[in-house]
């Protein structure tokens, strides 16, 4: 099922963009220190290494670790174009210091929504102590803008991710039944997704039941599943390091009256914003097409939480999907963009259902990517039915 | 199996230490961002929230996802001892404002090695244009030397988190045969974790056959074990938050007279480092010890990482066990401190052994938490063996 690293040719024409993106902000240089934005621009896959990106070069900082990957992968189609590598013998800020001591240019940009102060003082106080003259300067959503994004490669890798949750979804729902416990019925889901072919699930999988449902950040516990629970079922696995998520609640046997209400109206709600998805619109605005559904069915309060957020590499990323923010530029839909839309209605000792599913914004509007059916599933009855 | 969080008791402790130190370092307030450090303070499990402490209060900023969870644990036995709750509308950084603005003291600590430059921009601008007058001090490691030394509660959580990974180990073993693919080997150790109780891997697991086994930081790919394969498990699960850490190689079927030497050398060179923990000495030192061993067997150059790393509420924390560096100054062992022992040696081409045990410092010495034989296994044949 994986397909692979993208191939030179996919970094060439990202290369291309972030250098344009150099130039017009007057950088002579960015280092980029988000192990995700090095992935997108030189296939390097691990936990550790820093790159430097200038108008005409790019150096991969790598330690030991990971030198003999980034060497094998260096004579494969997915070699990172022009790259060079140098090697980290002890300590990474060390080595970043000695390899821009030699560049050109002095004003360098770094990551600031990335590095963390302490290590932004350590490397003014060392250049500062070696005479470098280097211009720090601060830069946000630099990479990020461009994933935001997606290119072709990654829209093949995101539609295979989000399908293989069909599969993973089936198997999560036969495995809900009175008397099982949350975390059994998260070990269910967690093989199947490797059986699915993922590398890893995208985040701690939720399986929150009855009182549990009402709590929007709860993952998997002892709890043990109870005739009349709503179970919110929320996972997602990682194939070629592109992310998936998905979100189903279901009826443990049948569902009370208030639990069909709430869940037709987070149903209804998912259904306004993923309709009011195409290019154009504004993230706020997909946000407000859930919420204002909600508000109607007097649920306003019980959705206090965001509508969705982008998918890629990581995932959480750009674009986030959800009320306007003073502090924040609105952010138009573009053809490529891929978020998730999961409004969800959670009532305090009660319980709570949230509905999920990936969209991609095309030039025509949008193609959810994910496909499981949204009927409230009952589940854990003889013969397993939908309502 | 779980023991569930610490309780206020133990908190509170922890608070009279903290708070001390505050005072020592003539700090107002310390403004707590790293999850874990807030977990340790306060026992919020979350991905978000804001904590912080001055000499005589506590108070916690979170938003709606954990507004439920924060205050049903304040009713239970590990409620944080004077914890204020302050819910976040909105932005974390906004409340984070609103909430010192009215502190009486002006000299506020950040976690410098948790805070990016960004938000620390974003806090510095925004007091200032209220006329806050506040004075930001970078600290560092200002949580992290305390939880560097476990109490009681955390030991006690600890060995019982490395004591599971023994049933982990047998059956990840019982998986290992020619033909099996590395990532349904993966598959069955997450499956065991579960099993044994482990709420999720302590990271993603790493199953490294044949000629991947010789990179340190490969994970689990598709490559099918080959009889002759060495094959490196290095795996953990977090148990009530606290990670456990283990790896042993292995061969499928007989292994070569190169094989042999590789691991006898590497389980040399780890004994060799348990022998030397005890409290006083540094944490150099036992990387020298371990590295001694593997310099005097030829294979110096094939060690290129650390001897070790603290274990805690985080998979990589205090102390660092590794070579001495100019920058960091010496850390002498203490009673209460444990960490992994995981030296190792890997010829690119040929494959690689790592073995690893959890220790915890000890009045007398030492005591390795982790229990599963260190001889070379032989996987895959009718009878499974030792050599």
């Amino acid at each position: 099922m994986p397909l692979g690293l993208p191939g030179s040719d996919v970094l060439a024409a990202r290369h291309v963009r972030v250098r344009r993106a150099l130039e017009a902000s007057g950088l002579d240089a960015l280092i980029v220190t988000t192990p995700a934005n090095i992935r997108y621009l030189a296939n390097h896959v691990g936990s550790a290494g820093t790159l430097i990106v200038t108008p005409s070069d790019i150096r991969l900082l790598v330690d030991f670790r990971y030198k003999e990957a980034v060497r094998s992968r260096q004579d494969s189609p997915a070699a990172c174009p022009g790259l060079r590598i140098t090697d980290v013998p002890e300590s990474y800020d060390e080595a970043l210091v000695a390899a821009t001591m030699t560049l050109p240019g002095k004003a360098i940009g770094i990551e600031a929504g990335h590095l963390t102060v302490a290590r932004q003082e350590w490397l003014i106080r060392t250049w500062q102590s070696r005479g470098a003259g280097i211009a720090l300067r601060s830069t946000e959503r630099f990479i990020e803008r461009f994933r935001a994004v997606k290119d072709a490669a990654e829209v093949t890798v995101l539609r295979q991710a989000a399908q293989g949750l069909t599969a993973v979804a089936a198997q999560a729902m036969a495995a809900v039944r009175a008397g099982t416990a949350e975390r059994d019925v998260a070990g269910v889901i967690e093989t199947a997704l490797r059986h699915a072919g993922y590398e890893r699930p995208a985040f701690d999988t939720i399986v929150a039941s009855g009182p549990n449902s009402a709590l929007p950040h709860y993952r998997a516990g002892d709890r043990s599943l109870h005739t009349g629970d709503l179970v919110v079922l929320d996972f997602g696995g990682v194939l070629d390091g592109y992310c998936s998520d998905l979100t189903r609640t279901v009826s443990v046997g049948q569902p009370s009256p208030e639990a069909l209400r709430l869940h037709a109206a987070v149903r209804e709600a998912q259904a306004a914003a993923i309709d009011a998805v195409k290019p154009g619109t504004t993230t706020a605005d997909i946000d407000a097409a859930a919420r204002q559904v909600l508000v109607a069915h007097g649920l306003g309060e019980a959705f206090g939480h965001g509508t969705g957020h982008g998918l890629g590499l990581d995932v959480h990323e750009e674009p986030r999907v959800g009320k306007p923010r003073s502090d924040v530029a609105p952010v138009r839909l573009e053809p490529g963009m891929v978020f998730t839309i999961e409004p969800g209605a959670y009532l305090p000792g009660f319980g709570g259902v949230r509905i999920e599913d990936d969209v991609l914004v095309t030039e025509a509007g949008c193609e959810v990517l994910t496909s499981v059916p949204r009927d409230l599933r009952v589940c854990g009855e003889e013969a397993s039915d939908t309502i």
